[in-house]
């Protein structure tokens, strides 16, 4: 595919006849009749259930694990790191994480050995009866604490427990700051945060044909999930296939966790022969996954007396956890945003990733982004109260537009648009106005208090490792369209964009597609994350999809005894254009083809263009393309609570074409509302590295009550050249400025400024207190 | 592809790593240790198990349906025709074959309802508590009697029991007649013979994600039982998925009846939303799945003095029973070839397909070729009898060579070979001598004798509309091989075969290589049958493959620096032709190639040529190709009991390039085993239509003490340009010739011609008494 046939293509918006529509998700029906199977669904006659025996402490040698109890409790099987015939590692960006510690364990919840029994109540009771000896290891529970210890680590190979550093170095910040006439210093923090999906983390493995094993399972990257499988049993890849049913939401964590989960049940069904179901439960869902790293941001900002941002200094500390996980991409991914949407001439970011003796950390919406935009955001607001600006005023001055250049020194050439969306949102909410208005009045017990914030994020993942695409569409004989993709449909809708690009070039209704993803039959389409599954996905559906109907158009043109080129396709028709009377329909015009001995099946594979990236100084093109974000968030405080209420929350969104306005209104509400519970709420509590919280009733996310209006999004639709139609990501977009804006309106409705979240209601009411904005007892 | 490239390939025939090879099956370990997991083992724990509601008449009307006991058993579902929601339609050949019957029942065992409940016993239970009420009706069980009779018909609409009429019209056969010496009439007789597979018949359906259905099935092509079921269903193609499992035998019974058991059980899951499964009992297996077409065939031979034939008169009857199903393509087959594998100038060939009220017919291994080899073969003997010649002598003079025509008229142009294999075992068995003797001796009671008979087989199906195949080669990160077919792994060995393909192009070991196979996610290869699996679906593997190598040259290329055109790649690595030294490794080359962005995965699609046929007078291009083979069989005859035992078989096949000699001698083998039990002792008995011995306590198949010894077989490769590395179908060969040859033998040691099969112990018997050979009583 040329760009320039893209750019044709995505140049006739109007025409379109299912892209840009709210299509009604392919998913809806089954979900909302109760006839969508999850993995747990999927248990055969004959299975083995597995359940995990887990680490009571937080650091510790592993002495001996005695299973004779439970063994003699009936048909039990017993699993250790001893068992497992491949590599013992699933470890994601280093090779630091056992499947099964062989030799000590690193944080409580930690999985150290398997169960199975051919019925749950047992292997639950025999996991129980495991007896592990440990010597028990000082731990460390403080990423600043760890960094300067080295007499307590968590990985005694690496000498450190600083897992990485990351950095950029733009400009000359020294004569920025000396060029400022305003500088700015805050620490910013925030905590863990769980995923919480609906349906927990588990997988079914089945012995299948030549030695191998099916895994179905709750995924968000089949051939990851292949990978890693196929490494612990010591297997090619092509002996590991890797389904997913539907899935109960995603979120990131089951991108880490599906390999892991993958990876014990396959290793019950290989070691055994036979089907092998390990289902977590909600309070291994908390104890044992993975969850957002908590942060410590330091951040200096230095602008002139107008206004405009001379330079950065931004040092980022990850807590990791007990591994690196997804950790050191999680890390790259904050400091090539520290600097926010804005043009920064001079920019000096610091990251580094400390491993602790907690349950470890990875993916989760936004990726390391909502910390480091939590503490820009926050940071702007303050320096526009310095300078005697609004928040609308100071944004608009500064924020990146076509011909800028990023932090990492990326040339945006086209498809920017947060300038259009920051304006447009400015003057629908009346920003400035009630912005005033709150700050002048701040009285009464509930205050109220208006905030803006902005985001941007780069789709998919680079780091000047071009990313790629890959679908086949299959056309049945029928005139059905099947499409086939690794993308995973985790509740965000990829696969109703994916029919929506395909019926929309093939010219058919988006009923007759049906999406089979996330499995490794299909080709390597790479992960569904780092909000490039419909993106990035979608563009080898529409590849495949055009060679189709190039075929097609082929075939019609015998039919219709014209050339190809005056052939269009469009619903459920092949007609010459000089004359729509002369018409075949679909379901003969395909038929036709097969006869004609045409392909109807056809892959589309797109590999991006490759950019440089200078890993030493972090400078270069980090992102293929990155969509943008702003927030205007509504709230009240109460003053002798400290609760805040989010009233309202007004979107604007600047990711290319909009595929289908409903999903996306999906994914912004959804987004918004984990932004709320991530700068509200929910807070994970440790007690010696022991979760005190494991559970729903103690961690609280927030239920449909809590959830603020969400008004309709803004959306600009400044399109990117090799999106299907123009689109770019859009799933982690709205989490992103959230707990900014939200904190920026807390400011507004009370003059206090949070710097650390979740702000719980005990947090901000001390904060007041400490303010002088209430009184103490 | 170009042809010529295949033939530059298929010509290196010294250098193969793997092709030729009896590389060891890639299923074998599964199956040899119990590993292996067929349909029925795919129970899920909350499927409803299906059971068959039979009728006990052979015709009828249905009155009323009665389930009202059934139901009060307990959480019972019931389903009848008024249940379908989509067609109720599952005929093959013509749409004459309802999945439940509506108005009226046709055979004893015909399926009227199917009940389904949680437990299989409770199931059983309410199957038998349904009450059906019929209008009995005259039945009709004899194909010639039904072929007069207008009374009674078994589709009234078609207001005739012929369902199909078929003729060949070459030459003059009058003048032929004329011009002949000799004239030689009979009538030949076979009967039914059921698949006896392993595995019996059965579907595991399962509703899957927006709102379709994936069939886990014993079968022989998923992308029909995807189009049979989605139309039972009301469904488009794309929402149903079909997959295999290991399949436990198919001989052709499971191409016709896979298709109805994934409807059935894809009936319950789309009405209940829960899995069913269905798996037949042995009973269903014998009462109620297609059978090998019983026949009556006349046969009228001319020949000159010297032994060349002139003409062949021919009518083929064969009984359809019920329903048509392939019976039309049956028929088909068995008038193309009713010449036998010889020049015959004049031929006229009429062909008849004649309903009955017994189970219907369908695919069988041969289909319909079988039948009509007996009677050609044993024909062509009493021939030489005639013109005192020995069977030997009166073959090699009329076989088919390089230049000669079929009976369609047909072009040989290439890839014959038949003509060298007789030879060959004509010399290497000694033929004539021991014919001779055992001519002359005819003493004792036990006689011995020996016989040979040839068949041809056109590969894949044709009548002039091109075949075609298609496969994914897809290549891992870590250098893994995955194919991916419609073809189906039956037992046959094409899987193993498929792997040998991938791993001689792109010169890797052939245990990198995982064949995913049958699934209807895979792009439409055509069926499992007609001998086409491993030639014709091989195609598509090759194609995929050489594609997939190109790019890896072209990737070694740039990591050896010279010309793509100068790099070999072979035994797992890449190297410089000219300097073997200069290598990068297989998995280094596969992980560069995926980093400098090169599809790693290639569609392998070919649409064999076109050929013109005529089917007015059924002229013309009838297969792609032709496969041949000779078997001698030695027998001995125990005159007292009539019981012939087979002590040897010597086969000769000339089908191209033999790409593993050991699935191809387990293929041989099998098919005389097969063959051996047709011609001797699997006789199914009817009492008004129905079956009197359903099991195989009373129908009798080989065992392994009574399977003769088989010789090491003749392979003459006479290579097939379009076929994989030149390899033709192998799988129904050897079955063909096998009846004939051992009648031929019969005749040879008791001067007897059986002109009847199953030539059991008391037909045998009462022959030798007819024919004086053994005294009455």
């Amino acid at each position: 595919m040329s760009s320039s046939s893209v750019l044709e293509e995505i140049r006739r918006a109007e025409e379109f006849l299912v892209v840009g529509k709210g299509v009604r998700r392919i998913d809806a029906l089954d979900k909302v009749t109760g006839r969508a199977r999850f993995t747990g669904d999927f248990v055969l006659k004959d299975a083995l259930h597995v359940r995990l025996v887990k680490s009571p402490i937080p650091h510790g040698r592993i002495i001996e694990i005695d299973a004779e109890r439970a063994l003699s409790l009936g048909p039990v099987r017993f699993f250790t790191a001893a068992d497992i015939p491949g590599e013992n590692q699933v470890g994601y960006a280093l090779p630091d994480q056992p499947l099964l510690p062989a030799d000590k364990v690193r944080y409580v919840g930690e999985p150290v050995a398997l169960v199975a029994a051919p019925d749950e109540d047992l292997a639950e009771k025999a996991a129980e009866l495991v007896e592990v000896r440990y010597e028990e290891l000082p731990a460390v529970f403080d990423p600043l604490e760890a960094m300067e210890r080295s007499d307590v680590l968590v990985h005694e190979d690496r000498g450190t427990n600083i897992a990485e550093m990351t950095r950029v170095r733009k400009g000359n910040v020294e004569r920025g700051f000396e060029e400022s006439d305003v500088v700015v210093e805050n620490t910013y923090r925030t905590g863990h945060q769980e995923h919480a999906p609906l349906e927990t983390e588990g997988a079914v493995a089945i012995p299948d044909t030549q030695g191998g094993v099916t895994v179905i399972a709750s995924i968000q990257y089949p051939h990851l999930c292949q990978r890693i499988t196929a490494r612990v049993l010591g297997l090619p890849h092509s002996m590991v296939r890797v389904v997913q049913p539907y899935v109960g939401g995603g979120f990131g964590g089951k991108d880490d966790m599906g390999p892991v989960v993958s990876a014990m049940a396959a290793l019950v069904a290989f070691k055994t022969g036979k089907p092998a179901v390990l289902v977590y439960s909600r309070r291994d869902s908390f104890t044992s996954t993975c969850k957002r790293d908590p942060s410590v941001v330091r951040y200096k900002t230095g602008a002139t007396r107008d206004g405009r941002l001379k330079a950065i200094e931004v040092q980022i500390i990850l807590d990791s956890g007990a591994y690196a996980n997804r950790g050191p991409y999680v890390l790259w991914r904050a400091t090539m945003h520290a600097g926010g949407p804005y043009e920064v001439p001079n920019a000096k970011v610091d990251g580094f990733l400390v491993y602790t003796n907690k349950v470890f950390e990875g993916s989760f919406r936004g990726f390391g982004n909502p910390q480091v935009q939590f503490a820009a955001e926050s940071q702007l607001d303050e320096l526009a109260e310095r300078l005697g600006m609004d928040p609308l005023e100071i944004r608009l001055k500064n924020l990146l537009r076509p011909g800028s250049r990023t932090i990492t020194d990326q040339l945006l050439e086209s498809s920017v648009g947060i300038y259009e969306a920051v304006k447009l949102l400015g003057e629908k909410t009346g920003f400035r106005a009630k912005w005033r208005e709150y700050r002048r009045e701040r009285a009464g017990r509930v205050r109220r208090g208006i905030g803006i914030a902005c985001g941007y994020h780069g789709i998919s993942t680079s780091r000047g490792v071009p990313d790629w695409s890959n679908a086949t569409v299959i056309l049945g004989r029928d005139g059905s369209v099947t499409v086939e993709t690794g993308i995973c449909e985790i509740g965000q809708g990829s696969w109703t964009a994916h029919a929506q690009i395909a019926a929309e070039v093939l010219g058919v209704p988006v009923e007759r597609v049906k999406v089979v993803g996330g499995t490794s039959d299909a080709p390597d389409t790479g992960a569904t994350h780092a909000s490039r599954g419909s993106s990035i996905g979608g563009i080898g559906v529409y590849v495949a999809a055009r060679r189709l109907r190039e075929r097609l158009a082929d075939a019609a043109a015998r039919l219709l005894e014209c050339d190809p080129s005056d052939v269009e396709i469009r619903e459920g028709r092949a007609f010459r254009r000089d004359n729509p009377d002369d018409y075949v329909e679909w379901e003969e015009l395909v038929q036709a083809a097969y006869g004609m001995g045409y392909e109807m099946s056809a892959t589309g594979y797109f590999f991006l263009p490759k950019g440089k990236f200078d890993m030493e100084r972090g400078l270069g093109y980090a992102y293929p393309a990155f969509s943008y974000i702003a927030n205007v968030a509504e709230v009240e405080v109460d003053l002798e609570t400290g609760k805040v209420r989010v009233v309202r929350v007004w979107p604007a969104l600047a990711a290319g074409r909009i595929l289908n306005p409903v999903l996306v209104e999906g994914q912004i509400e959804g987004a918004i509302a984990q932004g709320m519970g991530y700068a509200l709420t929910e807070e994970l509590k440790f007690e010696d590295g022991r979760i005190l919280n494991p559970n729903f009733t103690d961690y609280l996310i927030p239920t449909s009550l809590d959830v603020p209006e969400v008004e309709e999004p803004i959306y600009v639709e400044d399109l990117y050249e090799y999106g299907p139609f123009g689109a770019k990501g859009v799933g982690e977009m709205a989490l992103i400025p959230t707990p900014a804006a939200i904190m920026n309106a807390v400011k507004n409705a009370t003059g206090v400024r949070i710097t650390e979240i979740p702000a719980t209601p005990e947090k901000v009411y001390f904060a007041l207190r400490r303010a002088g904005v209430v009184a103490g007892e």
